[in-house]
């Protein structure tokens, strides 16, 4: 008889974005009239701009005949997407950053996911709190993560590391000793950057005690400030203890496309084992690259008139920020990300938990966010709203929301 | 420190596939004036059809609009394209499968490597030997199957089922139990089915002792001959026991458009935990659906243009297969499946091993086929050839092979 991973058992209820799909969809199906503003999950809501559609149209074209048909694309992505992206987004740059350093893949969702893989089953995994919810669900999954304890809210064998308004949302060094690392800045969810002086002693303290950092840096194209790192590449010593993830989505409007990469330099190695060598065995047996047309698309992202599309895009969406911010400000409200980041993380008014506070604001504004507790438990009592609706509904949000 | 996962040292070698790409670009390199014709890779060449192109076209159209954008897809799938496989590929064919027990994915490689994160990590797979090598692999990565014996080929802790032609490339029952059993008909690297009262003792096999199949039936499109199931829900009990994989790669020629999808019945469970839920968990949090556009496309099969179409493109790969079953025949060769599948199975001539006669075919013949022995040790000695080129390739490749 065979036995199920029992590890799943232990996650905590449903995927949270699953969670509020239903409770909004109940809500919308018992409020029929009532038009509902979603600023909950990271969607953008933008169409994909023309030299993106153009690559795509050319590519299917090529699909469509024999002569200029692809099959299986290579399993690491094709090579003028893997020069693309090692060109533009690392050496142009000043990050030295090889083509075959690049994995490309179906989305950083996956790869924040698979990564985990590559290491023992009893590392120890240390986590921000509040946290974007696959890293630490992938771990549980993998049995890493010992037993959930429901009243804390928290895995006994997680180290958390708090960021809070107290500590600037920069979490200091764990008492215990991690061997998994995940960071993400800007920070999903809590908009949040650290200064680059701040990421270096990270990089750092990874080499001194042996530990890798998984870095997430799905949001970079949202940095307006000088003083952040876009990639952590930028730091001394960040080839040999990190792994950078990035996405498409976020920049290009790839949510429904799939498009990311992942980077794992050759330097990077455990116990004389190259990890990079590991991740591409890992891509050769269980995935088989994505698709051509999609990865034409992301060639388009690096062209000219591609790169200043993208940049109206995430102008566009930090327009919104800007709206948000000010609006709640003005209102009363404590908030904070938002201007390196299209997340913005708001304390909760007096009395409202996150989830109270999630259908106060279905319920009366008609406008959707995401709990913060449902990040980790220091995102109690915060609670996030994102920059990736149109200019109408979000000022239609913000003016809903301080009037109620 | 943190260690890595050290199972990926077990794996012996490089992945199949990519010894066999690196051979012949090497091959390629050292002889420029050579036309190497490739029947090794099971990758279709014949071009997406109009209705497929039409379809992709139109959806990029719409994601190019903001009115008609879409983001992230549902995690399991659009309800248009899980509606549409079991509707056409299930109950339209006598199989009571609901719309949410299709799982879309990227591939049935990427499920094919994914799957077994559903069971403990104590459970015994038995394979046929020969075997699709992702299987083994991505248990081997999880810590499944103990050491390999370099001698003997294989893993200390799989049962391995000989498929040859002494059984008529049927397995036996093995006779330890096991918990996961890995099927795959019209299989891969075989060629060969087993009749409808052979899979239902399967079945049967399977509930009786509790284990779990995985039934991949990526080539069922290629069935040509009455008694042999499509889907293994056409067995009685099916939905207690068994997963199955399909593709829309070798039907509809998605290899590099990636699109597949996974049955995971409700009826499906193990100590009272549904397999259905398990899956629905993983997709949730490791996965971010398929691209619409793609999706799209996987519709477009199901219309009656695209069914017609599709038809057309099986039918002209099985005209391939007829010419190397019946060249091969003719040369004296001893060959077996390419009726019900798109893969021809030979044995290799006397005093060459399946490596030995990879070489000397791509060296003599510059045609590239798969070593036997590479899919496990019962392969040794014979060789997989593929009915996925073009009709004047294949008659080519089969005019060298008999020449030489």
């Amino acid at each position: 008889m065979v036995k199920v991973n029992t590890n799943f058992q232990r996650l905590p209820g449903s995927y949270l974005f699953s969670t509020i799909a239903k409770k909004v969809s109940e809500f919308s199906a018992a409020n029929p009239d009532k038009q509902v503003i979603r600023l909950g999950i990271g969607d953008v809501t933008k169409a994909l701009t023309p030299t993106i559609v153009k690559a795509l149209h050319d590519a299917v074209d090529e699909m469509g005949q024999d002569a200029t048909f692809r099959g299986y694309a290579p399993d690491l992505g094709y090579d003028f997407l893997r020069h693309a992206i090692a060109e533009n987004d690392y050496r142009g740059k000043g990050c030295d950053i090889a083509d075959d350093e690049i994995f490309v893949s179906d989305g950083a969702k996956s790869d924040s996911g698979s990564i985990q893989e590559l290491f023992s089953a009893d590392s120890r995994i240390a986590v921000t709190d509040p946290v974007y919810p696959v890293y630490v669900d992938s771990n549980v999954m993998a049995g890493r993560t010992g037993l959930y304890d429901e009243k804390a809210g928290k895995f006994e064998d997680v180290i958390y590391m708090p960021a809070t308004s107290e500590n600037g949302f920069s979490p200091e060094f764990p008492k215990e000793e991690p061997d998994i690392i995940y960071l993400c800045f800007p920070n999903n969810p809590t908009g949040t950057t650290i200064p680059k002086e701040r990421l270096q002693e990270w990089v750092d303290y990874a080499n001194r005690i042996g530990a890798v950092i998984i870095y997430d840096a799905a949001y970079e194209a949202y940095i307006s400030q000088g003083d952040v790192c876009h990639s952590i590449y930028e730091c001394d010593g960040a080839k040999t203890c990190a792994i950078e993830l990035r996405s498409f989505s976020k920049n290009a409007g790839f949510t429904g496309l799939r498009l990311g990469f992942t980077v794992v330099p050759k330097e990077l190695k455990r116990s004389g084992v190259s990890l990079h060598d590991m991740w591409a065995r890992r891509h050769g047996t269980k995935f088989n690259g994505a698709p051509y047309i999609v990865q034409r698309a992301g060639e388009a992202v690096y062209s000219d008139a591609g790169k200043a599309e993208v940049r109206g895009l995430v102008d566009y969406y930090m327009e919104n920020a800007r709206v948000i911010l000010g609006g709640l400000k003005d209102a009363g409200y404590e908030v904070y990300g938002g201007v390196n980041a299209p997340y913005i993380w708001m304390k909760t008014p007096k009395g409202l938990d996150s989830w109270g506070f999630f259908d106060y604001l279905l319920e009366k504004a008609n406008v959707v966010g995401t709990p913060g507790v449902g990040f980790g438990p220091c995102g109690a009592g915060y609670f996030r709203l994102t920059a990736f609706g149109t200019h109408d509904n979000t000022k239609a949000a913000i003016e809903r929301i301080r009037s109620i």
